[in-house]
C-alpha cells in the first residue's frame, strides 16, 4: 500500500487535540486525512484534509464517513461502535478493532477481561445500576471505603468518586456501575504499548503521573518514572501482555499502580494517543503520535526510547476563569531552555478545561523536574 | 502581543515546503497563518488558516495579502520587494526586513556587502551583463578558472557555473552577474543564525554540507561538522557577526567555505529557514522552524543545543522518472532506528525536484553517517 502523497485516506474520529497532533505527523508523511467531530471549532478542523462535523454517537455519521476512508481510527473512546462494526465487515481497517473497543469502552467489562486473563487488577464487583450498588452496600457485602466508578462514558476524572460513606452515594447517577476495592499505592504509572496488525510490538518507558488534588487531572508526567529498575521491568512486562491479550492495534496506554509492595495492578487503559504520552513529541526518538500512526498503517513501529528526559505539565484552565484565553506568562516559560508549550486550540477556556501542555525536557531528569515546578508556578491559563 | 489562540495574524509568503514545516509550528502554538502562494497544489495549502493563491512578484498580489496580516514573513525570498517596503511603511510587521532582504536578493550587492564589512569570503568582480564579463576575460582581467553567478534568480544549483575555459561562458544567460575567485576548500559548512528584534541572538551548531555532483544540490548535512574545535568556534563567530551587520531579524543561514588552511570564508546567506537545518526538527532542543517563528515574533529564543547528532538526506526525484511520486523502500527506512522521513506533499515528481528528506539521529554520529548511507542506498523517488 503507498500511504504516502497518494490517493489513500486515513479516517480520524474524533477532532481534539489528541487528533490535532496525530495531524502534525499525517503532513509530515503527507497522508491523506479527514477528520469528524461534531464542533466546529474542533482543534483538528485545520491541517487535515477534509473536516466533517456530525455527531460521533450516530450510526449514520460515522457509517457515512467511514466509507469515504480507507484505513478508520478514533482519539476517543465514545464514538458509535455498531457503525465500526458494520465498516469493518464491508473492508474497510479499522483500528483500534470495534471488538477491542467494546472490550475497553464499558469499564465492567474491561475489569472482567483483566480477571478471565489473570491480569493484575484491583478486586471488584459489577451492578446494573446503583440501586443494587446501594443494597449491597446496606448487606455490608461491598465494604467502605471503595472507589465507585461509572462503567461508560468516564472521562478525565468525570464517572469515578471514593465512596467513604453511605451518604457518598447519593449524588451519584443511577447507571452501570462498579465498585472497586480502594488499594494503597505509592505511585500511578502509565506504560504506553504499540502494536502493529503483524504483531509487532514496543512499550515506551514507564512514566510517572501525578494528579492535581481537586480537578483529578493529571498534572506532571514524568518520564522515565523514578522507581525501581525491576518495578518498571514488571510494569512493561504487565503492558505487553494486556496489549497481546487484547490483541490490540494503534497505541494502548495502560494505566496502573505500584502498590506499597511493590506490586502493579492495572487501573485501566485507554485505545489511543495518551496524556501519559505527550512528552513523547520532544523527548522520544519516535513521538506517540507517529507509533500510532506507523501502527495503524501495518508499518514499521519507531524506536520508543527517550533522547532526554521529559517532564509534562497540563495547561488546564484555571478557577473562576471563563471565556476568550490568555496564556498569562508563556512568554516567560519560552524563556527557560527546553520549555515547549503546545496550545490545542481552544479560544474558549473554563475551569479544568485542557488548554495545552508544557514539555520539559532537559539531559538531567532531576534539573527538569525543578524546571516544570517553575513552568507551572508561572503559567496561567485565565481569560481576556 | 497575544498571539495564542488569539485574532493575530501571520503572513507567510511561499507555500513550499520550508513553509509547511514552519505550519507545523504555528499549528504547535495555535498561531493564526494565511499563506500566499502561485500554486494551487503548494504543500502549505494544509495546515494554515487560509490559503491564497498569487504571484509573489507581482505588487498587488502581495500588497493586498500583507494588509490582511498583522506579521509577514517569507520562506523565498524571490518575493516582490516593493511591496514589502510599502507594507512596512505602513506599519506591518515585516521581518526579515525589505532592506536586508534586498541586500541579499542580489548577490552582487550582497558580496559587496561582505567586503564593507570585512567579512572574509572570495575575491569577485561585478558586471551589469555576460558581455561585460566577456570582454574582461578576454583581456585577462579576469583569470580562468571562476565562479559565474547569477546576481538574481539563482535557486538550488541555477545560476552557478564554473567556468574553465571561455567556451563555458557561450551558453550562459546575458544577466548581471558576478565572477568569483575559485578557492580550493575543505569543507562547505553552513551555520544557523537567529535573532529576534530585541537583538537575542543564537547560533545552531556548524553542519558539514555534502553536495551532489551532478545536481548541485545538498546530498548530506551532518551536524556536527566532524571539524576542530577552533574551526567551528571562527565559523559560528563569523556567522554572528553577519547576522548582526545585515541587522537580521529571524533565520539567517550562512553558508561557508573552510580552506585548506582553515579559514573560513562566507559563500552567501539565506533569510530564512534552510536546508541545512532540518536536521534540527529531530535533533535539535528548538527546531530551526520553531527558532524562526520565535524570533519573527519577537518572543524568547529557544535552545539551539542538540540532543543527539542528526543527519539529513535530501530525497530528490530520481532521474527518469517524471510522474506520480512513488517513495520506493520507504518501509524499509522507517524499520531503522532513528530514522525519520519527511514528506513533502508533491504529487508529481520529476528529476532532482526537492520531494522531501530524512532525519537520521542517534547518539553517535559514527553510526548516524552508515545509517545515511544505508538510507541513500535503500530509498528512491520514482514514478508509479
Amino acid at each position: 500500500m503507498n500511504y504516502f502523497s497518494s490517493d489513500f485516506k486515513l479516517g480520524i474520529l474524533g477532532g481534539g487535540q489528541l487528533g490535532k497532533m496525530l495531524l502534525a505527523d499525517t503532513r509530515k508523511f503527507d497522508i491523506q486525512t479527514y477528520v469528524l467531530d461534531p464542533s466546529e471549532e474542533a482543534p483538528s478542523r485545520i491541517a487535515c484534509n477534509k473536516f466533517f462535523q456530525g455527531n460521533l454517537m450516530d450510526f449514520d455519521t460515522v457509517y457515512n464517513f467511514g466509507k469515504n476512508v480507507d484505513v478508520l481510527t478514533f482519539e476517543i473512546e465514545l464514538v458509535n461502535i455498531e457503525a465500526l462494526e458494520k465498516l469493518e465487515s464491508e473492508g474497510v481497517k479499522v483500528f483500534p478493532s470495534p471488538k477491542t473497543l467494546r472490550g475497553i469502552q464499558n469499564k465492567g467489562k474491561q475489569k472482567d477481561f483483566y480477571v478471565e486473563n489473570n491480569i493484575p487488577t484491583a478486586p471488584h464487583k459489577r451492578f446494573k445500576d446503583l440501586k443494587d450498588l446501594k443494597i449491597e452496600v446496606e448487606n455490608a457485602a461491598v465494604s467502605l471505603p471503595f472507589v465507585w466508578k461509572s462503567a461508560e462514558f468516564g472521562y478525565d476524572g468525570n464517572g469515578v468518586k471514593v465512596v467513604r460513606s453511605v451518604s457518598d452515594l447519593e449524588n451519584l447517577p443511577n447507571v452501570e456501575c462498579i465498585a472497586e476495592e480502594m488499594v494503597p499505592f505509592k505511585n500511578e504509572l502509565a506504560v504506553i504499548v504499540v502494536r502493529n496488525p503483524k504483531g509487532e510490538i514496543k512499550t515506551y518507558p514507564v512514566v510517572e503521573m501525578e494528579f492535581h488534588p481537586e480537578a483529578n487531572q493529571v498534572e506532571y508526567v514524568i518520564c522515565p518514572a523514578r522507581i525501581d529498575e525491576k518495578v518498571a521491568e514488571k510494569a512493561r512486562a504487565i503492558a505487553l501482555n494486556v496489549s497481546e491479550k487484547f490483541n490490540h492495534v494503534g497505541l494502548l496506554a495502560v494505566e496502573m499502580f505500584q502498590t506499597k509492595d511493590d506490586e502493579i495492578l492495572v487501573n485501566e487503559v485507554a485505545p489511543r494517543p495518551h496524556n501519559s504520552g505527550h512528552y513523547s513529541i520532544e523527548a522520544s526518538y519516535t513521538s506517540q503520535f507517529e507509533n500510532h500512526l506507523r501502527a495503524i498503517l501495518d508499518l514499521p513501529l519507531g524506536n520508543t526510547d527517550s533522547k532526554v528526559a521529559g517532564i509534562m505539565v497540563n495547561l488546564v484552565g484555571e478557577e473562576g476563569f471563563s471565556g476568550q484565553v490568555v496564556y498569562e506568562n508563556i512568554e516567560e516559560i519560552l524563556a527557560i531552555d527546553g520549555v515547549t508549550p503546545h496550545i490545542y486550540g481552544k479560544r474558549e477556556t473554563r475551569p479544568f478545561r485542557k488548554m495545552g501542555h508544557v514539555t520539559i525536557v532537559n539531559e538531567d531528569i532531576t534539573k527538569a523536574r525543578k524546571i516544570a515546578e517553575e513552568v507551572k508556578k508561572l503559567i496561567r491559563v485565565i481569560s481576556k
